[in-house]
C-alpha cells in the first residue's frame, strides 16, 4: 500500500512551487494526514514558507515517509525532533507564526494556542479553520478531498475506514463516522489491542506487580516466571498480557470541551491494570485522607493536562504533591487477569498501614 | 441446626432473672449474636430492664427466632418494627437510655451516638465497650464466649465460620478472622451471590435498562423477553442475572473511620450494573458540569450517609440537588453482561445531548 | 464637554460611506468607545454592513448619544434592547456574523465566542483583534488613535484619564495605565462611590436588614427610621449609606484567564454589606454542611458566570440548588456601618438553628 | 485578688486525702478552673491517683499558681511541660488512663479521645461527663459550684464574669453566659486586645511586611522606622499596632461539631493583618491554579487541625504541599492600618508574576 501510494505521490507532486517569493515563514505541526496536508498547501498558496514539524509522542510511525511527503508538497524544511515545546522551533527558525490542524470541536485548538502564547507571547498561533478564506473554501471533508486532488496532495483516506484514530503506548482510541451514531456497535475490527472476552484464554494469568514510591518497577508472571523491569518493557509486556485477556475496552460517550458529547472507543490494556493495582496498593499503604486529597488532585491534574497546562507551574506543583503522597506506596500486589477482569489476590508491603492484630475482632475490646 | 440450638437453649436458659427489681430501663438494638447477647445479659446484671429492638434493614432473617432468644434472656420486651429512628422507641417506652453493640473500631459507634443525640438530646446512648467494668471483663472474643457460657447464652459461633457477615438487598460483605490477613485469598464458599467468572455462562445476557429521572424503571432481557418493572423486582432480577455472570466481586482494603485499614470482601451484583449503566446514561443526557457537580455531591453524600447523617438537613438538601440533576436522565441503555464485565452496547434517549450531526467530522468546519 | 464633542463630531463625520455595496452584514456590540468605533469603521472598510447593538447591563449611560455616534459612522442600524443573548439580534436581522471588541487579554473573548457558538452554532463570532489585517494595522493604542483620526472617529480619550473603567449597579472598577504599576497608589479621584475612611462620618449608621429565603427584602435605618423595600431601591440606598462610610474599597492584583495578573481597583459598597450580612444570617439559620456545600457551589457558580456559562444548564442547576439551600434563611440582622467596617450587632430569626438553652454552659452536662 | 484567693484556698484545703489507697492512676489535663478541679476531686473520690498535667499552648499563665492549687487538691504530681502529646506522660508515668474536662458540646471531646487512641491505643481516654455517676451528680454549673464547695475547691468564678474565655498569641475568644443570647451585644469590657474603631487613632500606621517563602520575616513601621524580625516579636508587635487601630474584631455565630450553633467573640489583631497581606502577596507571586489548590488544601487543613489530626500523616502531607506552594511567595507589601481596616498600598516582589508591560493596554493587540 505504501509503495502504491508512493508511486501515486510522484505523479501527483505539484510541478512547481506555487509561491516563488515568500511573505514570511510559519511552523506547521504536520501529521501527513488530509487536514494538515491541505493546510500546508493553503499556507503555501498564501505565499508563506512552511516549516513542517513532525510531532513524535511515542507512536510508531514512519516519519521518513511523512517527511518525504512534506518535502514533495514544497515545504522549506521538514523534520522530527523530540521537542515538546513547539514554539522553540519557531524561535530557532526565526518565524513569527505557528500553525496547526486542530479543529474547534475539541479542546485541542484552545490548548495549542494558549500554550504557544504562554511559552512565547511574541509568536502567533494561527488556526486555518478560523480564517474565513479557508473555511469557506473547505467546509466539509469532501471539500478537503477535492482540494487535495486539485493541489496534488496524495490521499489514503477511503470511505470504509473513515473513522479517526489516535494511538500511543497507553491507548488506541477511535471516533467519528459510523461510531458517531450511539446506536451503532463498534465494528470488531477496531479492537486491535484487546481480545474479545469470549475468545480470551480460559485460564487466568497470575501477575505480581511491585511498586516503589507509587511506581511499578517490576512485573512477574507467576506461572512462567517471566519478569520485566524497565518502565517501557513493563508497560509493553502488560499491554500484551492484558490485551490477550481482553482488559481495558471502553465504549463511552464523552464530554467535549465546548459542551458537546462525543462517542469514543478506547483500548487501554496495561493502563487499566495499573489503575486497579495502584488503587489497591495505595489503599494499603497510604493514610485515608492523604488518599482522598491525592485523588482530588488527580482529577485536577487530569483536567490541567487535558486543557493543556503541562508546561505551567500548576502542573509542576501537583506533581510535587503527588511525589510526596507516594513516598510510602511500596509493596507487591498479586492479581489474576481473566476475561477482561482484574482480581486482586494479595497485598504485601513493608509500609502497610494495615495492622492485622489491631483490626482483628479478637482484640476489638482493647482496640477501643 | 436451629432446632439443635433451640434444645440447647432451653437447657441453657437462666433459671431465674438475675434482677428482680430494676433501676431503670434501656432499649438495646439486639441482633441475637454473641456481642449483643452478652451486652443484654450484662445490662441485666446491672439491674436494668432491657427492651430488645430487633432492627430490620431488609435482610431476610428469622426475627421470631431472635425474639424468642431475647425473651429467654429475660428481656422485658422484644419486638421488630420498621422504625429507622431507634430513639422513637425509647421515647415511647419512656426509657432514658439506648444501648448498642457497635465497637470503637469502625464508624458505627460514633454514628449511633451522634444520631441518638441529634434526634433526642434528652436520651442517652450508652456503649458498653466504653465502660471499664464491661471491657475489663470481656477483653477478647474468648472472654465473651466464656461469659456467654456462664450466663447461659446459647452460641452458634464456631471457629470455622469466624468471619463477620453483613447482608442486605444491595450486597453481602465479609470481614475478620482469616480474611484479616491480606495474604490470604477469600475462601470460594463466601461467594454466595456471584458465580466465579470461569464457571459463568459462556454466552452473555443482553439487557436493556430503561431510566426515568435517573432511576431504572424497567429491565428487559433482550434474548428471552423477560421484563421487570418495580424497583424491588428489578433489583432482585438483576442480582440474579448479574450474579450468574460473576458481576460485582470486590476484594478490598478499606479505611476505617478512626484511621485503621480493614479488608472486606463484597458482592454487589445488581449495584455494579446500575453503577456502570447510570454513569453512561448520565454522560449521554446531562450537561458536563452538572455531571461533575453531581459527582462531587455524590462523594459528599456517601460520606454523610456513612458517618450517619441520614436524618439531617444536609442529606435532604443533597437529595434535592440530586433530583434536580436527574430530571433529564431518561432513556434506554443496552448492555451485555459476561464473565464479570458490563459492555455498553447502545445509548438511546429523547433528551440526549449527543448531537450526531454536529459532532460529525464531516461538518467540523462549520461546527467552528 | 459632550456638546464640544458633538460639534467636533459633525466636522469629523465621514463625507460619504466608504462602502457602497455590502458583502454581508454583521452585528457589532458597540459601546461608543475608541476600540469598538475603530472596529466599526474597519468592518465598514471591509465592505460589511454593520448593525450596532448598544448593550445595556444596568449602567446609566446616554444611549441616545452613542446611537447617534454609531449612525454618524454609517452603521445600517443602531439600537438598544434588553437582549441578553446577542445572537438573537443576528438571527432576527439575518446576519451570519457577530463582532465584538473584547481583547485576548482577559476571559471576555473566549466568553463571547463560546456563548455565541452555544446559542446559535450557525452564526460566527469574529474577533477583529485576531485578524492579521486588523492587528498589524493597529498594534498599540496610539495606532488606534491615529486610525480614529484618519477615519473621522471622534475621540474623548486623553492621556490623563487613560485608565479603563467599568461600572454597573454593583460596582465600579478601574484598571490599566498608571494603575498597571503595582507600586503606584490609586489616585483619590477614582473613588467616586466610596468616601475615604478618614473623611467618613464619625458616628456609625445602624441598619437592620431583613432576609427572606436568603434575599434581602427590607432595609431600615434604625436611627431615622428610613426603610427601603424593593430590590433596586434597597441596593441603591445601601450603595449610598455604605459609600458614605467608605465601605467596599478593594485594591487587588487579580488573575486573568490566560495566566497573567492584573491590578484592579473596585468599589462595591452595598455588595460588601450584603456579603457580610448574608454570611452571618446563613450561619445562624443553615445547617453547617449545607452551608459548606452551598459555599463550594458558590465558588463554582462564580467561575461559571465569569467564564460566561450563564445561559447553560449548569448555571440553572446551581441556581436551583441555591434556592433550596436558602429556604430557611429568614430573619433580621442589625449592623453598624462605620469607617469602612461592618459590625454585626444582633441576629434574629424564627428559623434559627441557634438553641440558646442547649448551648448554654449551664446545661452542658445534660447536653451530652 | 490572687492573694485573697490564696488565703481562702488555705482555709478550704481538704484536711485529709479522701483516698488512702489507690486503685490506679490517671493523667488529668488540668487547667485550675472549676470543671477540671471538680473532675480532679471526683477522680480522687473514686480512689484514683491523679497526675495533673498543666497544658501550655503559649498562653501567659501563672502555672506555679495552678500547680500549687492542684497539689492542695491532693494530686500525686503536678507539672507543666512542653509535651504536645499528652499520652507520652501517661506512658512515662505508667498510667493506663488519661482524663480531660472537655464537654460533648464541641469537637474537643472527640478530638482528645481520637488522638489519644491514635498515639497510644493501649491507653484509655476517659471522659467524666460521659459517666452516669458523674453527670447525674453535676448536671448544671450550679451543681458544680456546690460540689466545689463541698469538696473544698477554691473558686474564682462569679456571676458577673460568667463567660468562658480562651486566649493565646493568636487570639482571645469569649463565649457562653450573656453572650449566648444573639440579641445581646458583647460588653465593651471584653475587647481587651482591640481598640474600638471610634476611639482608634485618627491617622493610620503605614507598615511594610516582608515575606520569604510565604512567611513574614520582617515588619517595618514606615513612619518611625521601627522594625521587628523574629516570628514572635513580629507577631507581638503587630498585635500591638493592629489592636491599637481596632483590627480583627469578629462577633460570629459558629457551627459546633455536633450540629449546634455557638456565638463567639474573637479578637485576632495581628492574624487579621497577616491574612489580608498574605492573600495579596500570593496573588502577586503565585500561579492562579496553584493559589486555588492551596486555598482548598487550606480549608482541608483547618478542618484537620480543628478535628484534631495534627499528629497524623495527613497534616504532614498538607504541610509539605503548602511549603512547595510558598516557594515563590517572596516580596514586600506596604499597607495602611486604620480604624479596623487594612488598605494595601503597594506590592513589590522579585518573583512577581505581574508583567506590567504585557498587561498594559498599550500592547494589548500584540498581547493576543
Amino acid at each position: 500500500c505504501t509503495t502504491k501510494t508512493d508511486s501515486r505521490r510522484r505523479e501527483l507532486m505539484p510541478p512547481i512551487s506555487d509561491a516563488m517569493s515568500s511573505k514570511g515563514s510559519v511552523v506547521l505541526a504536520y501529521s501527513g494526514g488530509l487536514d494538515t496536508s491541505c493546510i500546508l498547501r493553503w499556507l503555501k498558496k498564501q505565499d508563506n514558507d512552511v516549516i513542517a514539524y513532525l510531532v513524535s509522542i511515542g507512536q510508531k510511525e514512519d516519519f521518513e515517509e511523512t517527511r518525504k511527503k512534506a518535502l514533495k508538497l514544497w515545504v522549506k524544511k521538514a523534520f522530527t525532533e523530540d521537542v515538546s515545546r513547539r514554539v522553540e522551533i519557531a524561535q530557532r527558525e526565526g518565524t513569527k507564526y505557528v500553525s496547526h490542524g486542530t479543529t474547534g470541536k475539541g479542546i485541542n485548538q484552545v490548548q495549542c494556542e494558549l500554550n504557544c502564547y504562554w511559552l512565547a507571547p511574541q509568536i502567533k498561533a494561527t488556526d486555518s479553520w478560523r480564517m474565513p478564506e479557508f473555511y469557506n473554501l473547505l467546509k466539509v471533508r469532501n471539500d478537503l478531498m477535492e482540494y487535495a486532488k486539485q493541489l496534488w496532495i496524495p490521499i489514503l483516506v477511503t470511505p470504509k475506514n473513515l473513522w479517526s484514530m489516535d494511538k500511543n503506548l497507553m491507548h488506541i482510541s477511535y471516533e467519528a463516522a459510523i461510531l458517531e451514531n450511539p446506536k451503532n456497535q463498534a465494528p470488531p475490527v477496531l479492537y486491535m489491542k484487546t481480545q474479545e472476552a469470549a475468545k480470551a484464554p480460559n485460564t487466568p494469568d497470575i501477575l505480581e506487580i511491585e511498586f516503589k514510591k507509587g511506581v511499578p518497577v517490576k512485573v512477574t508472571n507467576v506461572k512462567d516466571g517471566i519478569t520485566r523491569q524497565t518502565s517501557l518493557e513493563l508497560f509493553m509486556y502488560l499491554n500484551e498480557v492484558a490485551g490477550k485477556h481482553g482488559m481495558g475496552r471502553i465504549d463511552i460517550v464523552e464530554n467535549c470541551f465546548i459542551g458537546m458529547k462525543s462517542r469514543v472507543i478506547y483500548q487501554i490494556p496495561a493502563g487499566t491494570i495499573f489503575n486497579h493495582t495502584h488503587l489497591d496498593i495505595r489503599a494499603f499503604t497510604m493514610d485515608r485522607e492523604v488518599c482522598k486529597i491525592k485523588q482530588n488532585l488527580g482529577l485536577k491534574f487530569a483536567e490541567l493536562v487535558h486543557t493543556s497546562f503541562w508546561h505551567r507551574p500548576r502542573c509542576e506543583f501537583v506533581h510535587h504533591c503527588f511525589a510526596k503522597s507516594q513516598e510510602r506506596v511500596k509493596g507487591k500486589m498479586q492479581l489474576s487477569v481473566f476475561k477482561g477482569q482484574v482480581y486482586i489476590l494479595r497485598w504485601e508491603s513493608p509500609l502497610s498501614l494495615f495492622n492485622q492484630e489491631l483490626m482483628s475482632m479478637n482484640v476489638k475490646v482493647t482496640a477501643k
